[in-house]
């Protein structure tokens, strides 16, 4: 049976200022957020025929299940699927992609994709805690091994293989940091100065406190539709290419490999496949630079660098957004503009959503396709959305 | 654009025995109940593309995420997508509709959704407490307001509209745990009289000890794939006629009635007309009888009966296996089978593809449409399958 899907379109996307904001509640977040995606499409709470929700630490720090509905009933929105995701710093691009193939299979022509996450209410060792869960509790867990443990360990071992200096690493976030200054909704507006990074409290041998993203909360949405419904909104229009997804190793003794993530590469070979194009032909990505070391290996896993070259193109200036080629983070990554993990997926795609029409603070002049990676734990899992300009 | 949309079919289920059995862990069940739905189908895990893990308790007691691919390392599953879904109770019936969804979008082959729960390892405190975060921890959970109480009030609502006797709740509970005897799956196989269930321990007034479906540990699957993949296993084929979900009120004060689930009347309506049939259609239906007085609102909100009759149908043995007309509960329902909540939406889809297939332990006779109907919380969710005979 031969079967024309319906084209899928982003018509709205929002964000809160990622900060830390421990007054405000996990919901109030999601809500707020939802409600600037709909904003942003034109489209009123009651034109929602679907809700997907990404979010990782709400349950372990909130204690509460059903957040799809709950934010449902204060959004406005009666009646309609409300599905919770859970990838961890991956369920927002998870919750993305749900909508995304729920347009597509004709089950919803107005999708709200919300993603957020509530962190900095509770003390850093808790939350430590909490993160760690996104590895496997049973071997890694168990043995004390914390995310910026597990990144440490891939940026040690990407040293010992291809070499890699603490310049390497601060070209990274030194980028990112310069990125996020023009955007509004960042953590981190400032520029750091490579003598700060440098002499940053140490972490994780050799990651330093500015190596690692930090703890926020805040939350993001996209509004995922059918064509006809994206046109009648007479609102700029982006179309999904690809959204696709795949899985990886869990715990460190699963891992034939410590400078690659299977579920990246697999993933990008799906996506670039399914939209018809190849890794040359993206102009601007939204990456997961959960460490500074992330950024290095996903760029390479993308295909922008052959592996073992990604650390010295970045440090030459090649993904910036002031220079010619691919412009890896303009919003700043999750470096600048914070990562409060369970939204992160779906900023990307604000920021990717920004680009395409020609209206981001640090504008990629032309972008016409856009692309966001979304990674959760160890590499457990990865989302990847190419975006076009529709 | 007119698109026409692929079948989906179920190709093989599986589940584990529901047992209090607190040694096995929560992943071995899961990966358990998907060897059997694999075996079933005739197909290995290498032909997997895709997992839907739902599970409401993990998170809680176990204090890991990403389960859904963990399971899928363990089964030998590797690259593929890999989803945890969460509705609370209804986890497992959202697991099979992502799949279903994910087939129709033509995004995979096929698909395996599993859903998992342990939770007697925990003390019935520990459960009560955690159980409750199904519910609006803000408003209800703070109140001290459990599931055994909640339905409780449903129970003493119905009484009040409708008028209820010990014996219209009884009779529940007989022909569910009658139904059991036969399900070497069910936890309780045995049949109970009416004088024990009067005189057992109470709960919630009216609800007594055996109005109560039993803390357990379990876990079911199944093969969602297409028409051609379902053909080319040889294996008996049923068809998904409608997969539906809709949510409803999270918190009492959010509710205008106790004696209907919104979420129940919205997800029926939509699965009636998504199948092309009328509750009348239906031969057999499993539906969520958490406790005596759910089977009976269920039943009026699925239209079996007007809304105030269910409750003298069921008395009038209307639903049981052995008298012509809608069978309810065949397999023994949540409280004769055990209800370990991130798996029942599963076991139910198990029960129905074997009607279909016409080897159930409770066959009912020629059946050919058949349901399942999973609620989530004190109405937060529900999702319903229609399957038919293919």
């Amino acid at each position: 049976m031969i079967v024309e899907y319906p084209e899928v379109y982003v018509a709205g996307v929002g964000t809160t200022p990622f900060r830390q904001q421990p007054d405000i509640g996990l919901v109030d977040l999601a809500v707020d957020a939802g409600r600037r995606a709909l904003d942003d499409a034109g489209l009123a709470p009651t034109d929602v025929d679907g809700i997907y929700f990404g979010n990782f630490l709400g349950r372990s720090l909130e204690g509460q299940g059903v957040l799809a509905s709950i934010i449902a009933v204060r959004l406005g929105v009666m009646g309609v699927p409300t599905t919770n995701v859970e990838g961890a710093c991956g369920s927002a691009g998870m919750a993305f992609r749900q909508g995304a193939l729920t347009v597509r299979a004709g089950a919803s022509d107005v999708c709200l994709c919300i993603g957020a996450e509530r962190m900095s209410a509770a003390s850093t060792p808790e939350i430590t805690r909490v993160l760690a869960e996104a590895g496997e509790m049973a071997t890694d867990g168990i043995a004390g091994l914390t995310f910026p443990g597990f990144f440490g360990l891939v940026a040690s071992a990407y040293a010992h293989v291809y070499g890699l200096s603490r310049e390497h690493l601060s070209a990274v976030i030194m980028k990112n940091r310069d990125h996020a200054i023009t955007n509004p909704n960042a953590m981190f507006r400032s520029a750091v100065a490579a003598e700060t990074l440098a002499s940053a409290k140490p972490i994780a041998d050799p990651l330093r406190l500015f190596d690692c993203s930090a703890i926020c909360d805040g939350a993001a949405a996209a509004v995922v539709t059918t064509k006809a419904r994206a046109q009648a909104t007479g609102r700029p229009l982006v179309r999904v290419m690809a959204s696709e997804q795949a899985s990886g190793p869990v715990g460190v003794n699963q891992m034939t490999t410590l400078t690659t993530f299977p579920a990246t590469t697999t993933c990008a070979e799906r996506a670039y496949k399914a939209a018809g194009i190849t890794a040359l032909d993206i102009d601007v990505a939204e990456v997961h630079d959960c460490f500074s070391i992330t950024e290095v290996v996903d760029t390479a896993d993308l295909g922008f660098f052959a592996h073992g070259e990604a650390h010295e193109a970045i440090a030459e200036g090649a993904t910036r957004s002031s220079t010619p080629g691919i412009v890896v983070n303009p919003s700043g990554g999750l470096l600048g503009r914070g990562h409060p993990v369970g939204a992160t997926g779906l900023a990307q795609i604000h920021e990717i959503v920004h680009q395409l029409r020609g209206v981001a603070e640090n504008q990629v002049a032309g972008a016409q396709i856009g692309m966001s990676h979304n990674l959760g734990g160890a590499g457990a899992t990865a989302t990847i959305a190419v975006l076009g300009r529709a």
